[in-house]
């Protein structure tokens, strides 16, 4: 057996998620049948975060045990030759120790988020982005996120549900910038609850539009309490970007 | 009788192209159906240029003429809702003159083509970009590209069904810079012959792999003749960024 990492790129828009479930096709399922395509023994694919219905990936990270001792760039195009027609590539394959674990060993993660504030709809940016009609204050969102950052019990920010033992997590980025006709929210944890960047984001959208003010994100966080939470910010606009080791 | 001039952003991924053909959807036939279905007579939409199956527009613009004198914005939330669930959308509406035609009027077309460099296939960027394998020589593009500008005979970089009278044109841009695994050709001119964009970057491709010089790239120019052109790039990564008035 060979532990190999894999750095993994999807459009998450037909997909159940990146975790196989029961009830439709989900990315490391694509990638556990084209592994199932190399050789005849099943191959569990083991991902560093659990992505959901929508959501993308240009730098989701694996590790797999594999029975052959391929070099890391053949077995990358061998994934990427069966992968073909679906929306996941293997985008660097790494031969690591049977120690490296692509959940366990992770040191951060890093989510972008995307909103398009603008009165027409969606066209290019279908299924990649969050529409929002009205043009929001990014430099109130901005400065409400830094009241997010620092070890917190992020109750309020948590799906109902997460399978998290503890709602301490220690967020160490949360920038709100503008890019033309989109407002960038980049994110960045050690490891986050189920949910949070989206629920986060949601509640950074009601600063923007003026219904919150910074001091009532606070409060919301303050309250521990999944009721004070804004919307949740909708899966199309999420990518999982990169994955410290 | 009220002339609109429309700026329209479109996924080109399902379409014939811009203008209506027999053989399938058009994007001018989209917009001309969410017409019908604000006014029982037909309405015209005439763009700026006629792009191909599968390109893109972030800034393509139309002008119409509309037997009602509505408000810009209502006319532009009208037709959006009757555009879904196309990936059509008009992003901007602005009254205008008789004398306003999308066009004749054009003074600069800015086009954008991005070219994926890597290894692994494109998952994200599917139908959004060429996926070439080879790292291209970015500096040696930059510099061959210099020696299209100005005024030239482009016979070599016109498909065969270009239809413009003469193959005299203007190159007023064409940069060629890196942006992470991407490589962004941007090209403006008055006016662009058939597939001229994707000829030229075709050709500068040969050059990005070591395979053309600048001078055989100024050569293929100076022979004025179609058979001297590398390989057409695949229409996925062209984008009508904006037509300037």
């Amino acid at each position: 057996m060979t532990r190999y990492k894999l750095t993994v790129e999807y459009d998450g828009t037909p997909y159940v998620g990146w975790q196989s479930q029961a009830n439709g096709r989900s990315v490391q399922g694509a990638i556990e049948e084209a592994f199932l395509r190399l050789v005849t023994d099943r191959v569990v694919v083991k991902g560093a975060g659990r992505t959901d219905t929508g959501v993308h990936a240009t730098g989701q990270v694996a590790h797999v045990d594999f029975p052959r001792d391929w070099p890391a760039m053949k077995l990358m195009d061998a994934l990427n030759a069966h992968l073909r027609p679906e929306p996941v590539a293997i985008v660097d394959t790494e031969i690591v120790g049977e120690d490296f674990d692509a959940r366990f060993s992770a040191k951060a993660r890093h989510y972008l988020y995307r909103i398009v504030d603008r009165r027409a709809p969606l066209a290019i940016d279908l299924d990649r982005a969050w529409h929002v009609r009205t043009r929001l204050d990014v430099a109130a969102m901005a400065e409400a996120a830094k009241r997010l950052l620092g070890t917190h019990d992020f109750t309020t920010f948590r799906a109902a549900r997460c399978q998290a033992k503890s709602p301490m997590k220690t967020l160490d980025r949360l920038d709100v910038v503008r890019d033309g006709d989109a407002v960038l929210v980049r994110a960045s944890a050690r490891s986050f609850l189920h949910n949070q960047v989206r629920s986060m984001v949601g509640s950074l959208k009601q600063v923007g539009i003026g219904l919150w003010s910074a001091d009532d994100l606070a409060a919301a966080l303050a309250e521990a309490d999944r009721t004070a939470c804004g919307p949740v910010a909708p899966a199309a606009g999420l990518t999982l970007v990169k994955v410290d080791y």
